[in-house]
């Protein structure tokens, strides 16, 4: 992955994933919003070591995450909610950066949409991608990843 | 302009505008990094009434700008800078909103490319317009004229 922010080709990109849950848009908006929940489907996982969490839902809040993959460096996730709509629209700016070095800066729009008794998650992401285009598949299955946790979550809490 | 949050249909989208100025890459970074030149060009104009204006310039600092538009209402503008590479990029998110409801949340690069002895400054703007596809070209149009008061506050420190 390459990691120079002076690389003469960041790319801009957009791509949106959509998942269907069978909790109400109510459950699905709790799960982003309660820190307890969204650390454990954000923030933990086979394989990461978490340095340090902290979660501010409300406009102009952060959420900060650091951790570190395989014993590999540092890596640095800087949030901040932009709008929140509640059990409707959450809209954030978030920065990913290895050390000092950020690799991405992004705008997420994450819609809940009432489906039947379920929720009908839609996943929007634009922005700047530091690594090129190689990058942007990888963020696209990462994000796609989070939202299976979040599924798994979800389903634990019954 | 429509400016109901609830809208069914805001309209995620993208634009990139270029201007070239004769100063270099240095000067017209300076212009967003200096709270007095920035505000000149970015929160001053005729019609405008500025109520406050702040601009803190480093990584995860915040420029606040709250001005109404020839008597109407306060329009809040609040962005947070997400990278800054001086002389050569700076990437931002920020929020519109009219009173406490949001219009926009946007991320947008501004490139500072040197061709000759000046600039060629590309602005890409990605982002959610919570008043529809209706809303975009007027921030196009808005950006723009942004970037020809930057051309005269330029031209004017000689």
């Amino acid at each position: 992955m390459p990691l120079d922010t002076e690389s003469p080709e960041p790319a801009h990109a957009s791509f949106t994933i959509e998942r269907v849950y069978p909790q109400a848009p109510a459950r699905v908006f709790n799960a982003h919003a309660d820190i307890g929940l969204k650390r454990r489907w954000f923030a933990e996982g086979d394989g990461f070591e978490l340095h340090h969490y902290a979660l501010d839902f409300r406009v102009d809040g952060r959420e900060t995450a650091r951790f570190s993959f395989q014993g590999g460096p540092e890596i640095v996730m800087e949030m901040v909610h932009q709008v929140i709509v509640p059990d409707r629209r959450i809209v954030i700016a978030y920065r990913m950066a290895v050390g000092e070095t950020p690799i991405s800066a992004s705008l997420s729009t994450i819609e809940f949409v009432p489906q039947g008794a379920g929720t009908r998650l839609i996943y929007t992401e634009q922005g700047i991608y530091f690594g090129g285009e190689g990058e942007i598949a990888g963020r696209e299955e990462g994000s796609r990843g989070l939202l299976e946790n979040l599924a798994e979550v979800l389903a634990e809490q019954g």
